[in-house]
């Protein structure tokens, strides 16, 4: 402890012959011991997954790391036309699309379902969380709002994620209360509207995390640390094959202008 | 093909029932068989790295997520201090800064060693590669620049990562030219200056993502990948351990105001 | 009209031979006989102000424009220390820090103020102004939350910024019916608390921005404009005189590091 | 000043009573007193412009404010479609695409003629200028580059902004040694090639920046600054009507997938 002890952080470290992150040495003890997925939820979490968290984890970001030419991926691309200085900028310009409308359900989702555990254990009843979640989305309804991961403009009848993250949970092991909640979730609201919505690929994925431990305001940011491995790849091919300037140039020629001259 | 074949891109595709991923099933092909760092190999390569070469890519994410408090961590963090309702905006704020001085090194390097390993390559001589390093050595020298992937700020003697990754791409079992040459590049600088720098771990990552065959435009990308997952870890620290405010209040009570009033 | 209605813009059109901006063309009717700040007004409100409100829009701008050595300052600068390859790049990673936590208070406060007038509105009564406001900042009280445009962790007597501000409106003879709204609400405030806050800058730009017809949806725009303005300012500085850098070494030499190794 | 002269900027400050913008006080010598545009021309260079001075820099950037539905304006019209809960991060989005290919004219340009000048000057003569300028367009010629400033892909036999630029500079009655040049520049690339190529606008802004005193390296930041003001315009219309929404559904609609499966 110096002096300034208001500059502290445990995440990363750096001395001339060494770098630490969050207390491990990363040359031997991370570099080529983990894989990246470990490391990424190591510097978050403060602690190694286990193997099946870490199965459970790898699927979520892979879920979730494209969706083809997506608003953001077509900004990222279109930010290349005009950038090519910067391949940061570009990356950048993608992840800024990724809020509140699509990636922002991850969150959202999570969120939502904490909620309800929390409610239920205030309870201290096991059966009080079908009580809690009927009573939450019943909540949402009559508010007029959507119920967080449920439904897709894309994918109306099921989302094909969701099945197959559900299949992995379970075979890695790992108590999954949120994800269980989320289908409870499904299940009241349909009861309640005579409306079957699917359960979404980012409701899942924001679900997983919660189960994986993470606090929701911060399950964002694996969603962003997905679509960057997903931007990444579209602009390898943007550099190739150039959808940026063709769109723009296709956008010139049809677009009518309104304003009276 | 439909007329539009002037839009038309091979990453991702989503219909009502699937989801593809240059050409596979996301879900029956990709999440639960393959590691995220798998599949962002996947997404910008167009074909799965093979063990070994999983094996050196999910090092090279692992070498460069994290390096402290960078300016580009602090840039993150103090982002946050000011806008709460966006994690992306924090995420895309600490991407801008690891640009040319920093995480250009990457791009840099493997530009560097690719261009002299086709040099050699015109010669058809494979002896010929260690004279074109020290052409293309002298040549920089002779410039006044500095050789992409040699000497480092903190790590004067040995940066750690380097090394490592050399023993990895060892174990690993694939060719590494372009390592190799960066090898034969640091020794060409030091007869030539008298003067030994050592490789750093942003040149060996780039070396290393050239021998996993990614052109140099593209490389950086990775170098993003890889720091996102550190800058996540960071953003969960600043919210419940805020250094971006409070290095903003440490800089308000002790900068001096310079201009004459 | 063409096919592709779908995609419609009035704001600006380019032509091998013009160039027209929300009508009017660039060259003949715009450049060399509008400020700048007249063109920023016109191209979001779609109507040229008057000489009064051109003099209020200005002097919100200007008063926006820089706080010194803010968070955003901050980072645009460290942004620099990594990314000299790309001015756009700093500049973008000081607006992201221009988020809900400061410049968010001038659409936070023209929304609020809006609320209340468009109440009274409903009452048909003018008189019903100061009730409604009351209610409102009752309501804000009741719920625990801060009353937008209300207090500053700096100026806590006074913001120097506001008494001009209303000093300028009153001279550019335009009517301020948010502006006015605000000294009622700030009124009401002491009232019900006891305790004076003073009108906060961003507060009163924001109500004098909806005063000039803005909906508080768009105002924080023209919040970043005056920002992009300071920011250019301080990266000039940068260029020359390296705070970015500075700071990152002192906090490499200061921070304390929290990881158990 | 104190122990930390380290950290010092001349640019803003805020104490509890004021807020001082380059020794200038905000309130009492600023707001009300100078335009915006006035404001940020003082940001940057310390010094007030003269009323000539403020006429030119108004003009350029008006001229660059806006020229449609460009690739970063697309961008920023994407990202609103993702992320509704920050402005700031649509506007740094379309910032992003504001790079080398197009803005960075204005930069390329200024530094250009500055080269030509500073040789000129060397030379101590006056008409050397005129033959610097030949040497440099050969130069440019012979390697294969483009001469900075001159050519667009629209704007094929004039610039519309061009002609007006130089009648205001005229107008405005102040030294003009880039604009100058940038014509000669024109005249010796037409006779060096017998092809006339018209000077562009953002070429036109570059030397007109220079000729305000501002070096090449920060003469991009009025170029965002400019923009800035055409997309908050953008944005503004985003909300009501939306393109970027429009934009990616026909995008779905249209692409063709290119991956086999």
């Amino acid at each position: 402890m110096n002096d300034d002890s208001w500059l502290r952080s445990g995440i990363g470290r750096s001395t001339p012959d060494s770098i630490t992150i969050r207390g491990r040495d990363l040359a031997t003890e991370l570099m080529g011991k983990v894989t990246f997925s470990e490391l990424a939820f190591f510097l978050t979490a403060g602690r190694m997954p286990s193997a099946g968290e870490t199965r459970l984890f790898d699927a979520a970001l892979v879920a979730l790391a494209d969706h083809g030419l997506t608003p953001s991926v077509l900004a990222a691309r279109l930010t290349w036309t005009g950038a090519t200085e910067s391949l940061q900028g570009s990356v950048a310009a993608g992840l800024l699309g990724a809020g509140n409308v699509f990636l922002g359900v991850v969150e959202d989702t999570a969120r939502f379902l904490a909620a309800i555990l929390a409610e239920a254990a205030l309870g201290g009843d096991e059966a009080g969380v079908g009580a809690a979640a009927g009573r939450a989305v019943a909540a949402e309804i009559a508010a007029g709002r959507r119920i967080p991961g449920l439904g897709h403009p894309v994918h109306k009848l099921e989302d094909p994620r969701t099945p197959r993250l559900y299949e992995i949970a379970a075979e890695a092991g790992i108590p999954t209360p949120h994800m269980d909640l989320l289908r409870t979730v499904a299940e009241a609201h349909a009861a309640a509207t005579g409306k079957t919505l699917p359960i979404n690929g980012a409701g899942v994925v924001g679900a997983a995390y919660a189960d994986l431990g993470f606090p929701p305001e911060i399950v964002r940011g694996f969603a962003l640390l997905a679509r960057t491995a997903g931007l990444v790849g579209h602009l390898a091919e943007e550099m190739t094959d150039p959808i940026g300037l063709r769109l723009w140039l296709d956008v010139e020629h049809r677009a009518t202008y309104t304003a009276e001259t």
